[in-house]
């Protein structure tokens, strides 16, 4: 039952068995790019909503739930925001035996259901500013579809701002950013760069945008998250204009802010996982603690399981989520199953473990055996959630870090590119060249700049060779 | 800005007032039937959610997520389950420019998508029960809409069971009804009835439909909840059917269960709702302590406002969600605003009660002021959250058990039934006769028998005169 291939060599063979044998996702229903979420997955997913919400709500916003359904009329209003939507948009037509007057769309974003309210919302400087986010499936109409990486319906955070000023506006994509690296980071170890986009890559309808890209480990970027600054553009199309202290008529700054959960769920997966399976960072593990009862005699069993229904409740006091596992099969098997589930920390639990007073405690990550002695054992089990955390940092930090280099020359970036590196490299910021490196190496982008890049004098441009007015960014994307 | 009409006068102008002025929906998106929830409505829902899951998980339910699309062969495969919803579904036809091959519809519920998939997943008794929910919206093309009461859009929890035996299955239903009443009566003070529905109520697909009919002020039940037992009907349509601990292939038997989050909603509000607005439980209450400063000077502004905060801390500190209001309005205009949005508690704190040491604490439900010495105010505020919750419950229950009425005549009925109240009468179990009743009284319908009803000599129909076989409840419905 375990996995069969290795992370490093065949990584899309090792994703696709993950999913399967951690029980994540079944693939099997007939809808292509439809997914159905299991439970581990969904209790993962429910605990990064959690995070994300906890954090967002702490910075002002708060919770609402739009339609899932936009009139068409909406979408078209803001003309560069169209464009880039509608290709993909799934139609509702039809109700009952009735052909619908006009056609709605699935929300594939909510830009338009969103500000078509805000325009009656907003009326004064004291309504700003305005902090609302939901957290939802959209759908798109992608042609190739992977779970967690590309679907035709994926969940995702949307959280949607308007503020009297620009300089409100653009602390918020700071305050986004942050947001982000709060959950990301901080709790779920998953590295990643916050660059600005380049013209032709930003959101359709955004004056910028700035998108954080973690490194998979089959050597191509995945954007897990984005906010844009989306100046007048929006509230000129709905009309959101307020009367200001000053008693002008303004329209509103807005910026909109989209953590992709999903794809938050592929790098987690990805990212921390080896050859046994998932490796889950502890907060976000739907069990924290297993406790597997190892006894050779009916006698010997009564009493470990007593023992471990002891420890699960003193765990489970604690606040961790903890489980004994009293299923009928050997100790190996459920070292496997829970292995292959990533569940941080296994207690083993056997005659000798009894006798001693000390408890056996298998770390996923590291894989390694600690003995705790059991009047400590809370106290442990709290350093190793830290620990963990640290370690999976490290390593996953090592990784990114690794796969980041400068080039100057168009072979190095090419042989980089195919082997899975991220290229920091000098560019004419032209779109030409950037198209034309697709042409030669299947999917590579230019990704943009970092937040604090300055225009100058960088030498050449690696494609063209024309003077060089920027650093940007070159790798493999999704 | 209060509300300007009395909820006992005119029901639907007060329960229309009070979605808009305690700011729960905004009912002016531009598609009809589908409306937007604000932050204090999803505040709301969010906690209900929480309990339901909660309650679901400790029985043995696990989250998943299913794709919000199901094709139509699927809908098609059980023969009443499809007669029943297609009439209201909702058809996505085109993807882009392109024309989809076949039609999908929005999930109106997500039978046919579950058993799809669970006759792929059970194979053994080992597989089984198969106890699994879903939070989700669903979509039904309905003529005539109301927010919280009838959406094309409305959210709700749908629970689907799998068993070996007819017996486990009909414990389910049992287990059910049990989860309705730890959540709705127990925590929400919503008082209800649960009915076995008459044959030709029952939901499409379903042997046997036992349905929670809560009344609201206007003297129409509304349906919170429905539990099914499906039978082997979903097993027959969808081959669902597992090898058995002696050998043999048998059919599951199936339940589902759906309580209405938005129902439950919409009896909230109007079941507990006053004429100064929403009265909410305090579990389910966004903000449950609400503290307002009081004061008549700057000097007195700074010691007012720094007690304030301390009061919020300490609650905070204990688990209540407090709020101090600093917004630059009058106490009065404050008073009035939160006792719009149904807080439970709030606290007036002032120079006087700085020098007593004693708050004081004003109840949203009785609205009457009590005085607390500031050392007891955890105890007493915990104290009042169980007083809160059953005053709730005794006026809801006095109400609803107000409006029961036996009755054996015809006339007494008709009367009954136009006075806003629940008929309890013998009756033949003739669809005919049921039919003609609702030609009688606009939305006068035959609910069904209460659980323990045993078929017997009830003497005569009251619609027809034919011999009574039951006693069922009859009642004006949504």
């Amino acid at each position: 039952m375990g996995i069969t291939v290795s992370k490093q060599e065949n990584f899309s063979e090792w994703f696709t068995q993950v999913l399967t044998k951690a029980d994540l996702v079944d693939t099997r229903y007939g809808v292509q790019g439809f997914v159905v979420h299991k439970p581990w997955a969904m209790r993962i997913i429910r605990e990064i909503y959690r995070m994300f919400e906890e954090e967002l709500e702490k910075g002002g916003h708060e919770p609402v739930l739009f339609p899932l359904l936009i009139p068409e009329e909406y979408l078209e209003k803001e003309k560069e925001h169209v464009k880039g939507f509608k290709p993909e948009v799934f139609w509702v037509t039809e109700g009952g035996d009735e052909k619908l007057e006009r056609k709605l769309a699935l929300r594939p974003t909510s830009e338009t259901a969103f500000y078509s309210m805000y325009s009656l919302w907003i009326q004064s400087w004291r309504d700003l500013p305005l902090k609302l986010y939901q957290s939802v499936s959209v759908y798109r109409y992608e042609k190739t579809t992977r779970p967690f990486i590309r679907g035709r319906e994926f969940l995702w955070i949307e959280a949607h701002c308007a503020f009297a000023t620009r300089e409100e506006a653009l602390k918020q994509v700071k305050e986004d950013m942050e947001n982000l690296k709060k959950v990301v980071w901080d709790r779920l170890a998953v590295p990643f760069v916050f660059l600005r986009r380049p013209p032709w890559d930003k959101f359709a309808g955004a004056e910028d945008t700035y998108a954080a890209d973690t490194l998979m480990p089959e050597g191509r970027v995945l954007q897990i998250a984005s906010t844009h600054d989306l100046g007048t553009r929006f509230a000129e199309a709905f009309n959101i204009a307020f009367v200001d202290k000053d008693g002008q008529w303004k329209r509103v700054h807005q910026t909109c802010y989209g953590p992709g959960i999903w794809r938050i769920m592929a790098a987690l997966i990805a990212i921390h996982g080896d050859e046994k399976g998932l490796v889950l960072p502890f907060d976000v593990a739907p069990v924290q603690v297993v406790v597997i009862p190892i006894f050779y005699s009916d006698e010997e069993r009564d009493k470990v399981v007593a023992k471990c229904n002891l420890i699960e409740e003193k765990l489970a006091g604690a606040g961790y989520r903890a489980l004994v596992d009293l299923r009928e099969k050997t100790p190996g098997w459920k070292f496997n199953d829970w292995e292959l589930k990533g569940v941080p920390l296994r207690i083993e639990i056997g005659r000798r473990e009894i006798e001693s007073g000390s408890l056996t405690v298998f770390r996923r990550d590291t894989r390694k055996r600690v003995l705790v002695k059991e009047e400590e054992l809370l106290q442990r089990v709290e350093e190793l959630r830290h620990s963990i955390l640290e370690e999976l940092k490290r390593r996953a930090m090592e990784f990114f870090n690794s796969r980041i280099i400068n080039v100057t020359d168009k072979e190095t970036l090419l042989r980089a590119a195919k082997n899975g590196m991220i290229a920091v490299a000098p560019f004419c910021g032209r779109e030409e060249c950037a198209e034309d490196m697709r042409t030669q190496v299947e999917g590579l982008r230019v990704r943009g700049t970092e937040l604090n890049h300055q225009e100058g004098d960088y030498g050449k441009c690696i494609w063209c060779g024309s003077p060089a007015r920027q650093r940007v960014y070159i790798a493999r994307a999704y």
